[in-house]
């Protein structure tokens, strides 16, 4: 039996790019055979940018529908809040002593920040910076640590974190005895970036989602919004450089991007690329949007699961934390 | 009622240094009416200097006993090893995104190593510091505020530190609503510096100590190798450039300081001041070698203390991490 864990930082409302980035790829992982799945909220990680008490209430809640509306079993699949988890915190303060700070300094996502305080001429490298931003690389490692993890789904931009927790549990082994399981990274294919409705990468910040549950007549709405060029419906088009064909190639099957190709060569109107585009991701969502909307108005069965989850999860962490508390002399 | 909270690092077998300058203060603190008194051993914080767990154990268990045996009533008092309170970990999560990492460049504990490494020409400035050394305000903050502390004793060097725990409750309520009770310090008289058998400063690292607690005949022949000048018995001495007298003085009632004053403004012989030096220390002490012994032949009578002391402790800290946990949307 092999472990698999998956967090999501519940810090916006999912959207197409999200669910062809992480969403979709993460829920593959239950097909593996003698596996064990966890999938967890990263709320801890989440405060170092949302602050506000019902947002971080609802984008959780929201990241949980997404995945059970998607497919995830939660009595196949452990789901759980890493709030609800004391062990994590538990080993996250019990690892702190074997992490040189000049681990931490190296890590990609605090250099991105520091790097752009230079470049804005900034003189405070650290503005922006919270402790909970230059921590997360441990918070990470307590995560995935309490739970014996064999493998770590991540994106290229993760590779490092993971590089990094795995260089925590060295250590942590050599100063206390082997105690600590180190985790083997699966880096994910890289999904192309997703554009959204200007272009740019689909992002929360740039206010171009489109959103991935919503009535059928808002997704339409929503699709006819993707800013296209005026060229005429007969004239040929470049499939590699069109929003509509980028996020088609995410939902649709090899032989029908295949056939899409042939139409661009031979000219397709936007406004039938956008419908076509409509449809391959109805098809790919089927009933998610229903049993999403239905989760989503009943939080107390979300709720429900999350209490399940942790029980579930705590059980399996309580021991393997308690292992590293017995090795320090706790 | 009134919570006062003192913490010590077992980090070492207790000394004459610790007794006068943070074991007997910090008992003195029961005394005070309508005032509930928490005593913890910081074992996490301990990490970051002690790697054994045998020795770990060992001194978390010298200073349990070093404290009960000098008067500390568990059944009065709430004593507890800091790793057994799950909640001062969740908490020590959740602050940290409250924090700016600017506020921690400047923590007095962190910048006397950058100061060290700089001022031997090491190039890098972080050498030697773990993450569990620059997280140390934050995991002090969560000791603190997982308890509604009201008061906190600390030495003039702490401070610092206990201002910081302040400023990220402040934040964290700015943040969050008010849910985290700022702590008051208790500034605690200056201890005059105890020497050690070599006259430098009684430490551990200088391997001069005077230990606490041992048998008679072994702390007079301890107190016979403080090292003293080669003048005569009867030539006058100067009472404040002599160790004697310094340690004479932390044991010592006014009349009977003053009276040494006088002895040694007359002359007195070395040996006849160690043995002096020696009465009121065990005057000072009592049985309590007696019991300390006792309890270290009983760890196990120690680990009751400590369970039912974490008992007490979770039952309080739990309602307040709640508190803290609901504010920010767990």
């Amino acid at each position: 039996m092999q472990t698999i864990l998956s967090g999501i930082k519940p810090s916006g409302t999912p959207h197409l790019g999200n669910y062809l980035g992480m969403l979709k790829p993460s829920l593959e992982l239950m097909k593996r055979p003698q596996t064990r799945c966890f999938y967890f909220m990263a709320d801890i990680h989440a405060l170092n940018t949302i602050q506000n008490r019902e947002l971080l209430r609802q984008y959780t809640y929201e990241a949980a529908a997404a995945w059970i509306a998607l497919g995830l079993d939660p009595h196949q699949a452990i789901l759980y809040r890493e709030s609800d988890i004391p062990e994590i915190s538990e080993l996250n303060s019990l690892l702190a002593h074997a992490v040189p700070k000049s681990l931490m300094n190296q890590a990609h996502a605090y250099k991105a920040i520091t790097q752009k305080n230079q470049e804005a001429g900034n003189e405070d490298l650290d503005d922006g910076v919270n402790m909970g931003l230059f921590n997360y690389p441990i918070l990470m490692s307590a995560d995935i640590l309490a739970f014996d993890t064999d493998f770590v789904p991540v994106g290229k931009d993760q590779v490092q974190h993971l590089e990094i927790t795995r260089d925590i549990a060295r250590r942590f082994n050599v100063r206390h005895g082997e105690c600590l399981k180190l985790p083997q990274v699966i880096v994910k294919e890289e999904v192309a970036v997703i554009p959204g409705l200007d272009g740019r990468k689909m992002s929360k910040s740039y206010e171009n989602i489109i959103a991935l549950f919503q009535p059928e007549k808002e997704m339409l709405k929503c699709i006819n919004r993707i800013v296209t060029d005026t060229s005429p419906p007969e004239a040929p088009k470049d499939p590699d450089s069109s929003s509509l064909f980028a996020i088609y190639q995410g939902f649709a099957a090899k032989d029908q991007i295949e056939e899409m190709r042939a139409h661009y060569a031979k000219g397709i109107g936007w406004g039938q690329m956008k419908k076509e585009l409509f449809e391959v991701i109805r098809s790919a969502l089927g009933d998610a949007y229903k049993i999403y909307q239905e989760l989503m108005s009943h939080p107390e069965e979300l709720d429900r699961i999350f209490n399940e989850g942790a029980k579930k999860a705590r059980a399996i962490a309580r021991p393997i934390v308690d292992r590293a508390r017995n090795a320090v002399g706790f």
